[in-house]
């Protein structure tokens, strides 16, 4: 990634969703935002998502015309970078009509270059001189989020959430002071908040953190998050339809050592396991067992194996719910791996709690599992990582779980 | 223009139109139909223009966001290219669905370079380089039409009907056998069949001839149609919805001679005029005149002058009905020409009988004048070029004027 280092003004990189785009009422609305952010005497490079629906509604039509077919990921690609091409030519036109010069630029002519991996693409490189060129006219330049060059001359896309990717990357490509990304939930909270009243909007969480959170609250693309983590970019997530102050995610090291060890509670609800019981216990059982499914695409999360005790093991795993039945099947018609039975089960959930206090604090397990137990929820599988504790349960006992344990560790209060 | 001559199999570049393009369904007759023509053993390009409605619906979209502004020509430009590139993309899918490779290029891709003024730009160079390497492939070839890169790396569009003009400029540069376009009309008519049933569809036209009927049956762009005059490549027009044969315009050489001198009758029906009286003779008064009309985007079409008697002559010129108010207000702002007064006339209409035989015909004047008065069709006013005889008359006599005419140079009848 080429950084310019440049005496101009300090830059701002904002990013909008397309829910923050339906029509062109909304798209006013942050034209608005847009204009009153530059009058902060700041430059500013908008990164936009296309409008509301209307990539799935491109989507729909490529399925229609593919009649039952895999539609092509090259073709998929210049048709979808199309959405994010029209909401950015009228966000240019809409400040314009404000007296804001603006111009648009698309993937390609803001010089954003991916590897040629059609439907997930990454960033190689950004070439930023168009983009510097356009700010030192005193343009607000707007970029079609979401899509990229590859060497070959073929349109890319940089996947679902690729759009904040775009915004993060860029701010990074010319050394922002941070990147805003703007969108219809309005921070990042302790857990979600459909699950405890007492869920309370984080000013600011590590992207360490960020990144264990990430099913939670704003849909952020963890690749955001990893990218901002690894240089360092300040990310601020708030909703673009308010100006309530949001949750910034940084490196943390200012503010890290007064924080609480616990950040947040983070919840998945659609969990299913799948337990292969008496397995041989010898090198290359798991990759025996989960090639079949990576083969197949089968997305597994939570994998767990306990010490053997008679020469055999158990190896449990979870996958999302709609996943388990394929998943079942594949390992019982895979013949490398030897096996006494396959069980399944259903209506599962994860619940973590999360914080980079706790990597160097002791006892944060035990009062978990002492809570949920006080709270006579039956905890299924544990895993941990560094800054994580995670336990699979039933789905019918997440509510009592997350209020339960966003009071033992006191998460409404802030500190 | 860079003409590759190569040894490779004949090339046909073909282009359909939005309403052969309007939903799933259509796309896949249409990929149907291209299919077909591969099979005859020629190497297919394909140009598309955007499905159905879909680029008024995107202008309709940037007069909301400009909110009464004008909406910026070079973001406009970028906007409206979607809409082919949605379509070229989506065919390039319903073509691999049918077990055809095929693979979609935008303007950009396909080499196409204009010049930089947004909106209606000329086409400067075409780099067949990719279009060349991909038919070597032995791939259907679909191009995204009405749209092109300028040296600044901008996205241009071509005007209305410019996919057209993609498809003529295309054919010329990969030195194609001809250029094939398909519509929703079913070629090229004597006279608009609306008027009279006797109406025939012609199966050749010269391209002059053309370019004088070019407000007739199919909506084709005269920019096209000089471009395949220029450069000798036969354009055929056909219907998208049959396998009727169509028309083929073409220089003509082959058989010209046993042809009618009279090929079809233009009708405009959306005709007023301007009569500015007692002029004083003297150089300059057209262009005085007409000055205040070209700043003000006034078009104005036939222009008769007669010469003065006493010092003074009377000029009279037709505008499309709904300029006409705005043009006499001009006429009377302007001071730069004396004149006794203005009067208007509206509700008139141009019958112009066209045909390359009559350039060294004589007679057909004659014949025109004679019939139309036996019609009892009073004659306004008369213009003529080598290849058309032009009469402005009343409205509602267009179609007894026409009927008459199709009659007496029996265009019924085919050669």
């Amino acid at each position: 990634m080429t950084i310019n280092v440049s005496d101009a003004r300090p830059v701002v990189v904002q990013k909008y969703g397309g829910s923050s785009l339906a029509d062109a009422e909304h798209i006013h609305n942050v034209a608005a935002r847009i204009q009153l952010r530059r009058d902060d005497g700041v430059d500013v490079i908008v990164v936009v998502s296309a409008m509301g629906d209307s990539t799935d509604e491109l989507i729909s039509l490529s399925e229609a015309v593919a009649g039952g077919t895999q539609p092509d990921a090259r073709e998929m690609d210049t048709l979808l970078s199309t959405g994010e091409l029209v909401s950015s030519t009228l966000m240019a036109m809409a400040l314009k009509a404000r007296g804001c010069d603006s111009i648009s630029l698309s993937g390609i002519q803001a010089g954003i270059k991916t590897d040629a991996v059609h439907g997930s693409a990454r960033i190689a490189d950004i070439n930023t001189d168009r983009i510097r060129t356009e700010l030192d006219k005193g343009r607000i330049v707007i970029v079609a989020g979401f899509q990229g060059l590859a060497e070959s001359g073929d349109i890319t896309t940089l996947g679902r959430g690729g759009s904040d990717t775009t915004a993060v990357a860029l701010a990074v490509a010319v050394d922002a002071e941070r990147c805003e990304i703007y969108t219809d939930v309005d921070g990042i909270y302790t857990t979600d908040p459909r699950l405890t009243d007492k869920a309370r909007k984080l000013s600011e969480i590590g992207f360490d953190e960020m990144l264990e959170m990430a099913v939670l609250g704003a849909k952020m693309n963890p690749r955001s998050i990893e990218l901002g983590a690894v240089y360092d970019m300040p990310v601020y997530v708030a909703s673009s339809f308010s100006s309530e102050p949001g949750t910034l995610i940084h490196g943390g090291e200012q503010t890290m050592e007064v924080r609480k060890a616990v950040t947040g509670i983070a919840v998945d609800s659609n969990v299913a396991k799948i337990t292969v019981r008496g397995v041989v216990d010898r090198p290359g059982v798991a990759a025996g067992l989960l090639k079949p499914l990576a083969d197949e695409g089968v997305s597994v999360d939570v994998i767990v194996q306990n010490t053997s005790s008679d020469g055999t093991t158990d190896f449990t795993f979870t996958v999302g719910q709609a996943s388990v039945v394929k998943a079942a099947q594949l390992i019982e018609d895979q013949s490398v791996i030897e096996y006494a039975e396959v069980i399944t089960g259903s209506n599962l959930a994860k619940v973590s709690i999360v914080g980079t206090g706790m990597e160097n604090a002791p006892g944060y397990a035990a009062r978990m599992f002492s809570t949920l137990s006080e709270a006579k929820v039956n905890i299924d599988m544990i895993t941990t990582s560094e800054i994580r504790i995670t336990t699979i349960i039933d789905r019918e006992q997440v509510q009592k779980a997350v209020q339960s344990l966003h009071d033992a560790f006191e998460l409404e209060k802030s500190q």
